[in-house]
């Protein structure tokens, strides 16, 4: 069975895509710890962050750097924090989350609620930032 | 003045080092939330992860995995998880922690406790699993 983030690059569910290319899709954390939490995947399902190929994997974080750059340029934060646990969802994904402080990446917090629409005015004010 | 990494980097500070190339340096962390939890840094002292030229952000990620599989032969866990908070010392590190659950990469959890000579111990059974 597709994970659920294949089936989010597939759209076949809908999601606040940041940023996509031919090999990787960003796109808003539905359950975030921070306005403005993306995850980063790629198109490809492999569970393990470190069971991809190198070159895919490197290549992963120039996408997600020019994503967190842009969530830089975009939110009240002292930088961009980067979390991959990969015990949730069977397919690989970068959580990037907008911090202020050390325990700002706690999971167990609890997560923040936002409308539709106010979703989507994020996933576009990251989108308009990315270079 | 140099960052504490920097220090290492340069061996005034001593560590126990895990992985090392002419870019890159993995050691133990020495307030580790578990067994093993290492510290992969770029030897040039550029404080923000996402501040990296991309090619190097790239590799050093590359070195990363290459440790974090030598991790995963070692110890007794589900998956190696990444951090990168980056608001302790302005020197860009990635933490590698073995986990078990979702939740055993929250930072304030107590830190653990080992000897030198456990720490060695560590250290070299990572450094015998690289490929």
């Amino acid at each position: 069975m597709p994970s659920i983030f294949t089936r989010i690059v597939e759209g076949e569910i809908p999601s606040y895509k940041v940023a996509e290319d031919d090999r990787f899709l960003a796109f808003l954390d539905i359950n975030p710890l921070a306005e403005g939490h993306t995850l980063v995947v790629p198109k490809q399902e492999i569970d393990y962050l470190f069971d991809l190929p190198p070159d895919l994997l490197g290549d992963l974080m120039k996408f997600t750097q020019k994503v967190a750059l842009a969530m830089d340029r975009v939110f009240d934060c002292e930088r961009i924090g980067v979390s991959v646990i990969g015990l949730e969802v069977p397919h690989a994904h970068v959580h990037l989350i907008p911090i202020k402080g050390i325990f700002d990446m706690d999971f167990s917090q609890p997560k923040m609620n936002f409308t539709a629409e106010q979703f989507e005015t994020v996933a576009q004010k990251i989108r308009e930032n990315i270079i």
